[in-house]
């Protein structure tokens, strides 16, 4: 207890001195204020430790947040998924919490502006702020005439011991698993550039790359991206990469697919000069400022997502074969995790973090297994209800056969990428328990069934996961689903399931996760997630239907259910997932494993 | 029929000449093509007869239409209610019906691209177009060179006979009614200008003008608007009008709120003088593009809805007690109809014309009625696949006892307007009838019994009324809901529930009506609508929920259900919903009224 005391402490004085290492920087470079979010030149939503100057600044680890830092005051914007935790690490280091999406809580520039005035200059890092960004702000701002400034990476004089940028090697992801040539992706996006005219094509965004190139790295914690640029002109693919992250293997691939490779660091200077005159099309929430403020004058800049957005997220029939196949080995992991839990472990000895180690014991005996796909969040009674939680040494707490385990974790494997969420009832449990968690199974249930025209957005279909909870006067603020990779980032767009406006259709062969969720601070938390494959569901009146079919295989605990709450339809879908999920798994289980599975699966 | 056939000839002869008429201005004037939408210089939904030019040149006489003439072509574009219509009325004119929202059916602006060459130019008349739209119009056609130009209104020289602007008298809505004072309305507009550094507020919208001034008229068919335009200062409100149409009364009244009155024709110098150097605040979707070119060229345009749209929508206290009020004389209303159609009436002698003057008789007996708020839709069978289906002398069609009746109507009292639709079946129905008339319900029950948070949008909800159909492979292609003025439009804004995105968030004290349905080319058609008050359901979860009150009081006809396809709590909504509508309802009614409706209202 002292030692984290003086843990807590030591943390706290030096956060106050980076700060104001900081302000004496600002106050030389004449800005008033400071903005750190938490995203790197790439607006990874993960970022190489070299770009985590945010959690440097602050103490704060959340992956998401933004730090602003005035003359006087300190303050970090961060959303409902962070709050409680955000609230713990902020404590003694004088940076005041602002909940994002709350009522009272004011945006950045609003905060902004109500403290500084007409001439006063607001400071970015525009490598490290979206076009997009950094265009609202800066419109934002301009009306009570503050400027907004972009200046040099304050970071690189004051950041002692400053990790580098990775420089991890890069390996070749073959066609069995991509189930299409890198050739083949840039002729299609080739022809999309001539039908529209455009004459280069900027692709920044990570994924993006990985993807068009069948490439794929090791440069981001649990994303197998690697620190790159690419440029697409109609003669020539140009990648932008430290040349050491490149074997012989993947030079003499790279130049079997005609793409020239050219230094990391030599990209904004090629931009300026390569961009004079032409068209280009760069997607503004992905392409950084200070390459934007570097294009050539004359260019035109067409901003919109990148071919590569749309193409990427519609999974190929390899892609989707490779996807089930997945689903079967994350499954029997998951199962044989579920069943140790329940029948072996002494829940008095595990803790948290001991689960999670077992979890990733029994998915890394599966093939092909590379890693995992994010920090388990393996969140014990009230860690239930922080909404990001991670485990750390700190935290860790002791599991006892009571209350709620709530598991969301992923793997990385050649093959393909999971996410799933399982709330794991260890004991008795409440009746708000029982109840929030049948309310959550109800509205994860209702979307997995939806029916739909072609050409719906995932903002129509949100309501259905939220519908069960709203009618209780509860809600969750993250989204509730999101696109996954194959085999690459976790999280990926375009699409998405949530409240906010989407325009981005639900297409067929899109995946996107179910994930509805309740948190209770000091409580618990509860939530159920699997991954649906967008599939067609026949014509009918005024064009196709599209429905869900769910991909991932593991049972969802039924002793929490109360039966009463869900409707005969919600129960049919729970049975015969269940028979699904007995169906494929099975085969893979021992004896023990199968009549462990069969018992979870049977008929509610 | 001989005479039917001579009468259509006749029209069909008349329409081609006038397009030839039309074709012969457009070639003086240089101008490759004309396009002729269905509004007036206030961008009304539904327009005094001296603006329905679109009708006089085509024919077609639904609301919503747009004529496209080129030197060879002649097309309509228009939504799915009036798919059948218009594919009627144009038959033999020569212009080709274009079939809006439909993949296969190009935009007006593709298909003058797919026509007309670089330097051509497409001509509007720009009073009866909205700055929005011909802004969009003017971008999409610039891609190809193709020039947008404003002319002056083709038809004043070509149109024999043509309607004068609507010159009825204006009349004053008591406080009674209103609410709130016009000098309260005009001081909290003025609040919101002095908030946002607006100069001047252009109020194009007939709604919106007769809102803020607590004035009526009879200027356009079933809404009680007049022509004017309305400008608010600092220091000046002035309402430009025809000043015939004001009685002394009226003058002295406008005098005491401090509103000066212009010549209508006035206003459009008034304009070019007024905003210069102005900040001025005007709704792109309301503003003619006619005065928008007029503008002063130093003045500063603030496009957006203008303040008025948005506390119009939100009922005060007063108005709400109203429309509970009329309410109950439109039920009663709808009831001694009902019974009467179901008990008294010989189905083999009426019409849909006949039994339409039967419910406007009912209607009109009750107290402070005015007349209808649009044309009712009684659609008998087949023409129940109408969506905007009105009988005419040719069409009107006998009933029979069997299939079923649409019947959409509403009515404009002095406190309040009603919009009602029932399906009322007139004897047998077949299996199809029943289960789209019980899915129908479904739908409706699910977005009636919606609870969600404040800040959720119409697009978010729109779902629950169309999911049991999508399910079953079937959509309509009409929005789920529209706002509903308080003795005004029968449609207004600024909010929806809808598949389209409209952000504009659903608030306490708005009104919206709810009606889904399915529609049968050749068959039937089915559509339930009763108008819902958005009102407060307690504080939860992250802020305040709201939840809909459905006001309309009418029994839903119980006989076409097929009770398995209702969840219990549809079954429970449904039985509570039909003793607040015996309760509401029977003290106002004779003895075998009651009975009839205690019948209708029983238990399902």
């Amino acid at each position: 207890m002292i030692f984290a005391y003086l843990w807590r402490k030591i943390t706290i004085m030096t956060i106050k001195e980076r700060i104001e290492a900081l302000r004496s920087i600002l106050n030389q470079q004449g800005v008033k204020a400071f903005i750190i979010p938490s995203t790197d030149p790439h607006m990874s939503e993960y970022v190489a430790p070299h770009w985590e100057a945010r959690q440097w600044i602050s103490g704060f680890t959340g992956s998401a947040g933004t730090v602003v830092i005035t003359e006087t005051e300190a303050g970090l914007w961060t959303d409902s998924r962070y709050f409680l935790q955000a609230a713990e690490q902020l404590q003694g280091t004088g940076i005041e919490l602002y909940k994002e999406k709350l009522t009272e809580t004011p945006t950045i520039a609003e905060f902004l502006k109500a403290r500084l005035s007409s001439g006063d200059a607001v400071g970015i890092d525009g490598q490290v702020f979206s076009l997009a960004t950094a265009k609202n702000l800066k419109k934002e701002l301009s009306c009570k005439g503050i400027l907004l400034r972009s200046i040099a990476d304050p970071f690189s004089s004051i950041w002692e011991n400053r990790p580098p940028i990775p420089q991890n090697p890069v390996f070749i992801l073959p066609l069995q698993y991509a189930g299409e040539s890198c050739q083949d992706k840039v002729a299609r996006i080739r022809e999309k550039m001539q039908a529209d005219g455009i004459d280069l094509c900027m692709i920044t965004a990570l994924d993006e790359i990985a993807w068009v190139l069948n490439l794929r790295g090791n440069d981001v914690h649990c994303n197998p991206v690697f620190i790159s640029y690419l440029l697409i002109a109609p003669q020539e693919v140009k990648l932008y990469i430290d040349e050491r992250k490149l074997t012989s293997e993947v030079k003499d691939y790279l130049a079997g697919c005609q793409v020239k490779v050219a230094a990391y660091h030599s990209f904004i200077g090629d931009v300026a000069q390569n961009t004079e005159g032409k068209k280009v099309m760069a997607d503004p929430a992905c392409l950084n400022y200070a390459i934007y403020c570097g294009m050539g004058e004359e260019s035109q800049l067409e901003e919109q997502k990148t071919y590569v957005a749309a193409m990427k997220a519609i999974r190929n029939q390899t892609e989707i074969n490779n996807l089930h196949h997945v689903m079967i080995k994350d499954g029997v992991a998951m199962v044989k995790f579920l069943k140790w839990l329940d029948k072996e472990a002494d829940l008095y000895h595990e803790t948290e973090m001991s689960v999670d180690s077992q979890l990733r014991a029994f998915r890394s005996a599966q093939a092909d297994y590379i890693g995992e796909s994010f920090d388990t969040i393996a969140g014990y009674g009230a860690h239930g209800a922080i909404v990001h939680y991670e485990a750390t040494p700190e935290t860790d707490a002791p599991l006892a056969p009571k209350g709620f385990l709530l598991l969301d974790s992923g793997a990385q494997y050649l093959d393909g990428t999971t996410d799933i969420t399982r709330t794991i009832p260890l004991g008795p449990l409440t009746q708000e328990e029982k109840e929030d968690y049948t309310l959550i199974l109800k509205g994860h249930i209702d979307l997995a069934m939806a029916v739909f025209p072609e050409r719906t957005r995932g903002s129509q279909l949100d309501i259905l996961a939220r519908l069960p909870i709203w009618k209780r006067r509860m809600n969750y603020l993250h989204g509730t689903g999101h696109g996954v990779g194959a085999f690459l980032n976790v999280h990926e767009g375009p699409h998405s399931v949530r409240m906010e406006e989407n325009p981005i259709t639900i297409e067929a062969g899109m995946v996107v996760t179910d994930e509805p969720g309740i948190y209770k601070a000091g409580s618990h938390g509860t939530r159920t997630e699997n991954i649906l494959l967008v599939v067609p569901a026949g014509e009918g009146m005024f064009g196709n239907y599209l429905q869900f079919e769910t991909v991932t295989l593991c049972p969802i605990d039924k002793r929490p259910i109360i039966k009463e709450l869900l409707s005969k339809e919600e129960i049919n879908w729970l049975n015969n997932y269940h028979t699904k999920v007995y169906d494929l798994l099975s085969p893979q289980l021992d004896y023990e494993e199968r009549y462990w599975l069969a018992n979870a699966t049977s008929a509610l």
